[in-house]
């Protein structure tokens, strides 16, 4: 036999394409890598992943991920409870975070509505998120959800219940992007933009 | 304080930077990918890595990783002894086990000379390899190094190295890759294929 087959190697290399957009020529590369150049690195990797995939769980609240029973967001006491922007992923909390001055509560859709994978207002907590307007005093619903098919069925979803709570829904504006050239801009946005156009001042 | 700072999460993504070609907005998508839908295989990610850390070194003879003394195809008393055939990296003895007939052994260099780089004769194991043509019943030296300039560099070293212990020197064909059209050649390629012209038959 010439190959060291199922050796830590290979299995390695096997492993690593868990990873998203790795195939097995990356993680050969990976591993090579972390074998011959990084090994401290690689340590510290498989101990953090070992205890990150131990310890972190969900908010019971938000849904973001958190290794607490609350994510800090939630259990802040300062952030105001009248407004809740519901976003898909635990990223654009981040994003959200550090690019505006929202101060109010999240919701983590952890995907969008997607029937035919599976994904229907369950997976996506919908019942928690119904039971917070019930019990919170929530009177703004911001929608900070992507502008896919997808999406837009999940933003309508939800403008549904809101309605059915009296809470006022938001979504995020929809337009030219920043540094964006008119020429260069697919229709679908160029409509919408032009439909939404607003007062200059 | 908005973010769980060097939350576990945090650590996670920085953890997974130093993997080679990701940055920070992958390595967040790798994190969200093994928490939200991979967890059992993160897991196995992560024990695999850190024993692979633990128990892959070089093969004392050939410097291939190996979690042995000697890798596999050291260790088979059946493979030919007088052809060594020295390649840059690892994964090069995978492709030529798995796509030539070649049955002889090999040396791994583990890169290229790179003075510029501090990869110099030690760091490539030269003494370690000429050590090997002055023991063993080597006749011929099979350079399968690529046609880069430091590979040029490298296997000018190497043919010195074999001349002083009498040992014959070949180095993989150089010429028109199978399928290559010549219109679409690099110029170096196209006048090594034409001065290294063979026979037809």
């Amino acid at each position: 036999m010439a190959n060291d087959s199922n050796s830590l190697l290979d299995q390695l290399v096997e492993s690593l394409t868990c990873l998203p957009g790795v195939g097995v020529k990356t993680a050969q590369r990976m591993a090579y890598h972390l074998l011959e150049r990084d090994r401290p690195r690689g340590r510290k990797l498989a101990a953090v992943l070992a205890q990150a995939l131990e310890n972190i769980r969900h908010c019971a609240r938000c849904r973001n991920f958190t290794e607490h029973e609350l994510c800090k967001i939630c259990a802040d006491a300062n952030r105001e409870a009248h407004q809740l922007c519901v976003v898909e992923n635990p990223v654009e909390v981040r994003l959200l975070e550090a690019n505006t001055d929202f101060r109010g509560r999240y919701f983590v859709l952890m995907g969008r509505l997607s029937p035919l994978d599976g994904v229907g207002p369950e997976e996506l907590g919908l019942p928690q998120l119904e039971a917070r307007l019930q019990a919170e005093s929530v009177d703004e619903l911001i929608l900070a959800i992507g502008s896919t098919v997808e999406g837009d069925v999940t933003a309508h979803v939800l403008s549904e219940m809101a309605a059915r709570h009296n809470v006022r829904v938001t979504r995020l504006a929809q337009g030219v992007p920043a540094g964006g050239e008119l020429e260069y801009l697919d229709s679908m946005t160029l409509m919408t933009a032009f439909e939404g156009r607003t007062e200059y001042h």
